[in-house]
């Protein structure tokens, strides 16, 4: 498995989100090639604005580790990270994080800012871009549907996954 | 109760942390003057990155308002927040954060980094420095004390809360 059949696991945890009316971000933690566990984003299920992709992954991987460090494990998101998640991605000690689609928005991985060049306890490797396109086109592709049924008017959360 | 006032019970949670073996950070989340919720860091007793004071008030705050969006909230909390809880206040809308001791190694709201200064979606109020003395003296006096336990050569955690 390389990153982008890892990447390709993290689409289907987003499509699964957009089915259920969610931003569609998927994630996915690797420790040394094996999967430990992976989810989306359930912001709108959960009613919580917590329950991004990699939060909760990233929480449920110190559960199954025993401890707040992840040594030794990637991060596999459809999305560049927000400033919560990045944070929480240093925070953890995530070793590196592949992401797919850039978010010019609200990205803290290097579109809007960049977390990982600021002299925190932790630096993780960004790697943005793998499978960019395939996932761009289910964001944008969300966000359409979402304008067409809402009208113009209406806030559409775009860029806040 | 004033800022101070509501600053006096995150500082009682976060002398709790710290009798818990804990960096000694406490939060508080206030609406419309009644407290919603309060906690502490417990990082090291959950085992788990994720569990900062301020993203469990955070996430807390959510299931008791029933939506990821927490109107009219204020945020009190110990110590400058790290950019996984300023980014959490961000991504809730939280309106207001007041904060004890400035953090100059991962401070997100005016020391390190200022997270409230960027275009996100939502711009919080800041307000620091309140109780800063008392706050700061927890942090040092917590470290000081790990400091001369651990002896001079172990990371110590310091700025991690």
């Amino acid at each position: 498995m390389d990153d982008r059949d890892f990447m390709k696991l993290a689409l289907a945890e987003a499509e699964a989100a957009a089915r259920q009316g969610e931003v569609p971000v998927g994630a996915l933690l690797v420790r040394n090639g094996e999967i430990l566990c992976a989810d989306r984003n359930r912001r709108e299920g959960d009613r919580n604005a917590t329950a991004h992709a990699e939060l909760l992954c990233i929480r449920r991987g110190c559960e199954l580790l025993g401890g707040w460090r992840l040594p030794g494990c990637t991060l596999y998101v459809t999305m560049e990270p927000c400033p919560m998640c990045a944070g929480a991605v240093i925070n953890a000690r995530v070793e590196r994080v592949v992401f797919g689609a850039y978010d010019s928005r609200a990205g803290a991985f290097g579109s809007l800012i960049n977390l990982s060049a600021y002299p925190f306890n932790h630096r993780p490797e960004i790697v943005g871009g793998v499978l960019e396109e395939e996932c761009r086109r289910l964001l944008s592709d969300f966000f359409g549907r979402l304008r067409k049924r809402q009208g113009p008017n209406r806030e559409d959360g775009s860029g806040e996954a």
